[in-house]
């Protein structure tokens, strides 16, 4: 059973999953080896005719009359089978905080999902068609408004992990959530950010944010009507991109449906050029949200952080946080912008 | 010349470095390749015989009646070649924050030094005589000493990265400082931390935390009379280290002369161990030191972290700063602490 573990000198709570460990050597050097693309692989889990080699599925897109767990299917998420978190429903354990000696802890609860975004092997999202990552957003959404009813999952986390310096360690296309007991320091810390701006100006620093980036243009990657792409002019690394919805929605639970379509063509156009410009990067991207308990906080804007792992972080990022990026926005926001669509 | 950017919607500051840059195209995927290990090396800028392939030393341990910048030295520290920050002197720019529309900026002032450990093309920290190992102490501290005279370096951070994985460019050991003209909001929270648990208790949160972990044996690695290494109870990574002084410093400007070769002891002894368990991972270590202002506070104390690289950090630890850990720190230890050393 995984357990949360808080760093009592630096606030930042972990999560020990030894269950996730497949052997005691892994951890002596190896070579990595990857997945050749096809659009069916016999030997993935994910890919279609392969549903019972899953946990059970939590949602779905299907043809009509296909069965549940059957083939057939669009989108389908399933429980993650190898878990960094477990449900309370699941372990029947609970999330109170508890002590070791001076150490504080919490059982390892939680949700760990994983949405299978298209029965394509081959494909990810910036090169499918933006119907189907309409139907990945949709999953996104429902699993968020659903696993938000709980108030014990403070914080929901959806991100993808694209190839294997991002941390893939399935080829199939696949997008990931997690529910945390806890508002980890990281983000906390993010938020106060937004209270601080905004108890100066009494405005969003995103949409402020957002205004500025508009009216500079440099930065811009891509918009439509309802959201806009570019990169921020601190990026961490390079061709580091942020998505943001033009409308002030505190949390990622507040999208509507009729901003889903515009939400999908984003995705895909960003993800899209960022394919073609960089001959298909590793990259990873998250959706940052606020807190459960902070759904509808005027101080704090959701959106997608993307980025791709061409570099590696080292000593002195991992001391100092401060990372050093080899490019500038500017030029990669115009290489982007420039670049096709796949 | 590079830049310091601040992200204002999460507080962090960034190093826009372009010209560290090789070339536009090294951000397409490209195969890694690892320089194989002998004593000296004919291409190695770092090797002796070299010297005249780096930028003029500003500290060295040398034979008595050598010259600087020719054959005869123990440890040579030099300023990096590409480096990520230029000092003042060489630059002309000063390190005032500036606007560009709303984003504030700084030059990119300060120092970056590359500390080569030995003229031995081969050895590292872990493998090289501990008496050496106490020559690059000696620069270390002596280096940080005088570059903490300058209060326009708010932070010096020393640190090492050891193989591809952990981001080194090159073979020959060397170790690295950088000193930066502000305070990253990454070590202002993690000061927040010891301020709060200090005001609550009254005490150091590291003096506690030592005691603990002394008392508790589990996670303890490596002691002498003047330093403890354990493995922490929520490590981020597996076999991850923390080497704590038993005397309360926040600085490592503070570190006592008869506390270098105990430093330099527990750094072998530590290292050597990691080299002998995982046979030569690539791992990098930073010493954490309060900043300039704050060198003497109670609430703060400085330490090494070492992580080693052995799992990639993917979409959820940069979405919510929670690391996924599959080793237990009890586990990790107990194996370190059985592990001989090289």
């Amino acid at each position: 059973m995984p357990e949360l573990r808080r760093n009592i000198a630096t606030g930042e709570w972990i999560i020990a999953a030894p269950e996730r460990a497949k052997r005691p050597d892994q951890f002596i050097k190896e070579a990595a080896n990857r997945k050749r693309a096809q659009k069916h692989d016999a030997d993935c889990p994910f890919c279609e005719g392969h549903e019972e080699s899953t946990p059970p599925e939590v949602f779905a897109i299907r043809e009509k009359n296909s069965k549940p767990n059957g083939r057939g299917w669009e989108v389908r998420v399933i429980p993650n089978k190898f878990p960094a978190l477990v449900p309370s429903e699941v372990s029947g354990l609970n999330a109170y905080r508890s002590k070791v000696g001076i150490h504080l802890r919490i059982e390892g609860v939680g949700n760990h999902e994983v949405i299978i975004e298209t029965p394509d092997h081959q494909l990810s999202i910036g090169t499918m068609p933006v119907k189907q990552v309409e139907n990945v957003v949709k999953a996104y959404r429902d699993r968020y408004l659903t696993l938000d009813e709980n108030p014990d999952n403070e914080l929901i986390i959806i991100f993808r992990n694209h190839g294997e310096r991002a941390g893939t360690s399935l080829y199939h296309p696949h997008s990931q959530l997690v529910t945390t007991p806890i508002v980890p320091s990281y983000v906390r810390n993010r938020m106060l950010e937004g209270v601080r701006y905004y108890d100066e100006t009494g405005v969003c620093v995103f949409c402020d944010l957002l205004a500025f980036e508009l009216r500079d243009v440099h930065r811009i990657v891509a918009e439509n009507n309802d959201f806009v792409a570019f990169c921020p002019y601190a990026a961490g690394v390079p061709y580091e991109i942020w998505i943001i919805p033009r409308r002030h929605e505190a949390s990622f639970g507040e999208i509507e449906p009729q901003e889903r379509p515009g939400f999908a063509a984003i995705l895909r156009t960003t993800l899209g050029k960022l394919y073609k410009a960089l001959n298909n990067p590793d990259y990873n991207y998250v959706i940052h949200t606020a807190p459960h308990h902070s759904a509808t906080v005027p101080h704090y804007h959701w959106h997608v952080q993307i980025l791709p792992r061409l570099t590696t972080p080292a000593g002195f990022e991992i001391g100092s946080g401060i990372s050093i990026n080899i490019a500038l926005p500017e030029q990669t926001a115009k290489h982007l912008r420039e670049a096709p669509e796949p």
